[in-house]
């Protein structure tokens, strides 16, 4: 699916006929500015300049739109860890490709990967989102371990901690990062494997 | 001052005479858990079983409170960095320490610290705490810029960037890390310092 911008411009009141896509964009948009709970349906309607009943024509719920969105970001990041693990038969090999395409998903699909970030298990739709989130924290840090009885990645920061302070670096970058801003996003991918593998000290 | 703690118990109704340090802790949990602007000075009250005339006795308003618990975050963070650049010469010792520092910070006034991460710039108190925030980055950016000079740390790392990915490995600590839990918060601070300057990798 294409991606949500989160710069993506309010269309003005009046002109009908978005598509699907574009109505979760604005609503994500929505949700990531004021926060999911505090968002009504008439929140939505009024934004987009459609009645609610042309939003549903698009959606059966808030919480389905909510859905698309955060299965839209958790699939992208699982299929980099299916990816990497297809590809390297090496964990510490797999652990790179998951740094560099982890880093790729949330440059790509910010709006949708913050609103990831931001969900704290209200509902079944959120609790459903951090089942899933957990079990790839888990994938991952099954492959630091493994990545550290191979030898190649240390093994005195334990790898769970080792794996928490990975993606905190990562997602720390919604914070931040701003597509089309000066930060190149290949670059970042490139300097967060630098400093999570290699240190900031020279050598 | 003493640390609000996010396991603090919740008191008892009727049992009055809080100190001020008690009824501030108090309402930081409540900010946390629900957020501050869906918090009213009755649900402080409620929750700390007094009435809203003796929660005025301590605090002047809801911003006070907030205002308060910022400034005990934004001024430990500061006092780190100026102990750091009163003790080390090199800049490279002086972040070291800082990261060090931060991470201590941050694990005994966690309740506070968290608070800060979650502020957007939504009023006075919230942009004035903004404003700090953004000085503290830009104090670190210019030691890290320093101990480049020096050769120290690797500089094919912008560091502005390399400021953001440190204190992102920090701060994603408030999403984890619980007092009393399996972590040791000095062993954490040690494993921030190896992963960020050493990196994960074996050598």
């Amino acid at each position: 699916m294409s991606q949500p911008r989160s710069d993506a411009p309010a269309p003005r009141r009046g002109r009908p006929g978005y598509d699907r896509e574009q109505v979760l964009a604005v609503a994500v948009k929505v949700f990531n500015e004021q926060g999911y709970d505090a968002t009504s349906v008439a929140d939505l309607s009024a934004t987009l300049g459609l009645t609610k009943s042309a939003l549903y024509h698009h959606f059966d719920s808030k919480s389905a739109i909510l859905e698309l969105a955060l299965n839209d970001a958790l699939d992208a990041l699982e299929a980099v860890v299916d990816d990497a693990t297809a590809r390297h038969p090496l964990a510490s090999d797999r652990l790179r490709s998951i740094i560099r395409g982890a880093v790729r998903v949330l440059t790509e699909k910010l709006p949708s990967v913050t609103l990831l970030l931001r969900v704290r298990g209200n509902g079944d739709v959120e609790t459903a989102a951090l089942v899933r989130r957990r079990a790839f924290d888990q994938r991952v840090t099954a492959i630091v371990s493994e990545a550290q009885a191979e030898g190649l990645i240390r093994d005195d920061v334990d790898a769970a901690v080792a794996t928490r302070l990975i993606f905190g670096m990562i997602n720390s970058v919604v914070e931040w990062y701003r597509p089309g801003g000066p930060v190149d996003p290949d670059e970042l991918g490139e300097d967060i494997l630098r400093v999570s593998l290699d240190g900031l000290q020279s050598r």
